[in-house]
């Protein structure tokens, strides 16, 4: 079976992306690139990794004709602009996958305390991590793609908080992120003088990637969580290593946490739990999430080290694994490419 | 049809390159890895990228075995190692791709000046720039996959040499390396606090990659040629831009010269000839060389840039698109992966 | 007045370093460098920065010597090392400033637990905080540079510990560094190609700058704390970012805390106290250690982060900052350079 | 003597950097920071680095104020805005060292094919190269600072140009910048996840700096010179390399070059004539020039070398290093801090 797929928001960094993946998917035939910007160029213009790689022309969106003509539309268009066009989708056929914030929360009232007042708040999307969610996903019209700090930190926090081996009330994650998390729109956060050589940390206690972490990890406790998350920008284009400060219940063994994340993890494809500590260079360009951890001589505070690529794990290779849950397609396909090293 | 294929020098960066593309390709069991070095280790303990991905074990090479076994037999150790073992592989039954420059030179004193004595001189290997010598490599039984260097300066300049276009007296090529070209032995010159705010030319008229352009350029122009080379190190880890800056015989237009250009490449799968400048980010992931030139504004002066990921189409990506060949794929296999951008 | 001053360890990072900021002293005349490296090298030719700016040619140490006839000795060895020859200065007329770990600690047995079996286990330094000890850097014989993170670590938190706001139990440090900190020696750890786009977390939970951070909070909270410490390298050279995740006895507001800081830091020349989250490149090149804060919304989770040079406050410029007080002169004396931004 | 100082365009890069400089300079007193953006804020609001170390308020110029006032006023204006105030300025008793391109061409009408229609083109300024107008600078109302890749250019080639000892009609300039020479605007050619990871070539054959070198070429060849100049952007912050291949008139000792070099530069303080290749780490943050170069076996080709901090040398210390000289002060004044390596 082959289906049909386009990308509203091809100029983006997710866009570009998921044109990157899905243009080697044995079972996808990109049909679309939609965007109020860069109409008539072609993709591999815009984006030239492209070139004579993807032969779409961007054109602008008529959502009912794509819901009509496509099995599913990756939604990648910066946050507040999904909530607009979705509900059109969703009157169609078309599965879809949104790679922004708009239908990523339980409680509307979270996601309008952090963005904006939702414009289709009857809607809901399952939240994208297959890790957690996959029934869920395979039955979706709707995903919600997580978001990238989320990613990272959930998948390295879940099996501690599910087993509530953790104290919940001091969960410290101090995370770190490449700049193409910031977008393709230039701006003095992104101005290559100021973050060659440099490092910052930013929104310390209120970046609007809190609420999401708290909410599954809240799920996963079966109560309140609220974790306290700080992000850092620092000088790579790509990747997060996400580290999460915790302090166990009781003493425990290195072998002991190992065995625990081995079997929360031991059928998913794209989480390795590694003896070692890991290193964004051993998942960028990969849809991987190595995670490792230490702990310290007593046994009692854990540091959890997560590493992902953040357009790929998180954000469009996640996106093309739900893809490949929903369509019932291997979950790998199209995702195997190794991460470059050096 | 699917063939067996091993990887002499496991441990270094054209090895894991190796690994990391042929893990993909559909048409190759990877049966081997071998190494002097992390014998015992598991590919991707040396190479976390490839966990879970190359789950072979890294063994000391036998060569009679290797030979009889393996069909391709990739050879990535270092210059002057891989002409001691290369006799006894040809013995057998496997075909050879050879990273290293010891069977890259027609004339072996060229090569003793620049390396070393020779110690199987009369062993010839094809020079391995598909787009030049695709007959020839359909044929080889032992090629020898160019420098990083020479595959984006002959690339760039071979349609103008071909037609002796320019004044070959004076050819000035000025490229810029990662510091994966490096390898994977630290040494200052890699220390990064010294190359991260850094950048240096090195070797300036005296690199042991000058006389590789200078015997394929000679080839082209059916006559001695030598062009004028200097490299730099850049703070990037991957990639080569090759700026040549050359003069025309008689003035001429930037259409007729994108014209020669196309038709040259015309048939090329991994030659794009783009209309403006182009970037390593263009390519760092992928095969492709990208190639691009301004003409000045009286049609004289010309410079045409290029770019590579040195480790893909300047090493390993090269290597197997000459197995391709070698073996009667289709040249593309396993090669087919976009350059990552951003 | 005019003082001798003389470095042992002249090819090192925060021997160089030292160099360069002695070079414009007014007080100091550089009479010696002294290493076992590079003998007979003039530093200008180890370090081309300085060449025709310190022209002083690399001397093996003579001790005896070297205590009779300077004023000041810089001791930039590597740890385990200074210890072996501190006492010979000593007895002699120097003055010394160590910039190693070996006389950094009251109880000689946490400095066995982490580095190895002291020498002069009977000779004490002063730990060289201006901002914590200046009464006793101006007495002293020998003063120990406190290390890097440590003094990142220390000024951001001591405000804090000093009045027992916070939580002594959950004191999180999460830093960052440049890659200067691991010295001039080139290793797999520092090899361009896997720390260029990489960021690691190391030493997670045992780094050997923990019980520095403990022994001084201590000292300010008038009890035993022990802090939580975890330090990562990122791609940049120079630079040191330490967040610290704190957690207040009692809600409070960003204005008290503000108070809090500038009053504590209120005669300091190198303490910037910022209403905004402070950045690497406003201090890289200079002395200075800015701070800011973020608190949340309930005024119980705070974040500080403060940002150093790691080799001029975290080393040569902090130990010359000792100098100036151990022998009168205006503390700021020969640091006075701003930083380089961009 | 002390003098005052006003820098108009306080908000740019060259702008900062005469700001850091100028507050070590023992014989300036800083009495204004003009701008027409981030006018009300502290300079060091604007800049941090500069926090309670330039206390000015930013204010919008009155030009006439400001020539009364003011002994030297330094312009850091956009190239284009320089020619509209200047003739203001010179109507008072101010000196005036303009670091835009305005008043660098002899010919005007250079000016206007590279730039736009000149407004006030009866004005005359002095082309501030100190080390080959000294005596013109010293008398000189209006010093117009070089570019940044003309300063490294140019002095590369003096000696060799001035001597006639090489074929003018094939000189070769690959240069490579930082960042910073973009100057403080965002763009996507700043943009850190475009930049990051990449090298480009831009204005290949055409880009405005061009002419500069050639008129300051052709004054010392005495006959017109075009050099041939293509420019590089890559990824670090600070500093140009600029690579000259040049083809010598008759073969040449590596000794009689650096002969020539050392005599051209024997009294200037701020170029060093090196036996080895320079590196922009020599010189980042610093004054120098340093200069080196390497010839090919054959003693007829020659790659000259030339190392500078584009924003000090190349821009603002350059000013400096020309107002030393108008007003009669040691030259070095101010500028004598090293560069920083590592």
């Amino acid at each position: 079976m082959t289906i049909t797929a386009a990308v509203v928001g091809a100029s983006g960094y997710t866009g570009v992306e998921l044109f990157r993946l899905l243009a080697g998917h044995p079972e996808v035939k990109l049909i679309g690139a939609y965007d109020i910007h860069n109409v008539g160029k072609l993709v591999g213009e815009v984006h030239p990794n492209l070139r004579e790689i993807v032969n779409l022309k961007i054109v602008k969106p008529d959502y009912v004709k794509i819901g009509k003509q496509t099995d599913v539309v990756f939604v990648a268009t910066p946050h507040r602009v999904a909530m607009k066009f979705v509900p059109k989708l969703l009157k169609e056929k078309a599965k879809i996958i949104d790679l922004s914030a708009d239908y990523r929360f339980d409680d509307v009232k979270v996601y309008e305390r952090f963005y904006t007042k939702h414009e289709s708040p009857m809607v809901k999307g399952v939240y994208g991590t297959p890790e957690l969610h996959r029934a869920k996903i395979k039955r979706a019209r709707l995903v919600a793609t997580p978001g990238c700090y989320p990613t990272a930190a959930i998948l390295s926090l879940a099996p501690l908080v599910k087993q509530r081996l953790i104290d919940l009330d001091h969960i410290v994650i101090d995370a770190k992120t490449g700049t193409s998390g910031a977008g393709a729109t230039p701006s003095e956060v992104t101005h290559h003088p100021l973050v060659c050589a440099n490092i910052r940390a930013y929104a310390a206690t209120t970046h609007r990637h809190a609420p999401e972490i708290d909410q599954e990890l809240s799920k996963l406790a079966g109560g309140k969580v609220e974790a306290h998350f700080t992000p850092h920008l620092i000088s790579i284009v790509r990747g997060i290593l996400s580290t999460s400060h915790v302090f166990l219940q009781k003493s425990t063994s290195k072998k002991s946490l190992l065995e625990l994340y081995r079997k929360f993890y031991a059928r998913e494809p794209f989480v390795r739990v590694l003896e070692e500590l890991p290193q964004v260079n051993f998942v960028v360009g990969s849809n991987y999430c190595d995670i490792g951890f230490e702990l310290d001589a007593a046994g009692n505070r854990l540091v959890v080290v997560s590493a992902i690529d953040n357009l790929v794990k998180g954000a469009s290779g996640q996106a093309i694994q739900n893809m490949n849950l929903m369509f019932g397609f291997d979950e790998t396909k199209g995702l195997e490419v190794p991460a470059l090293r050096p």
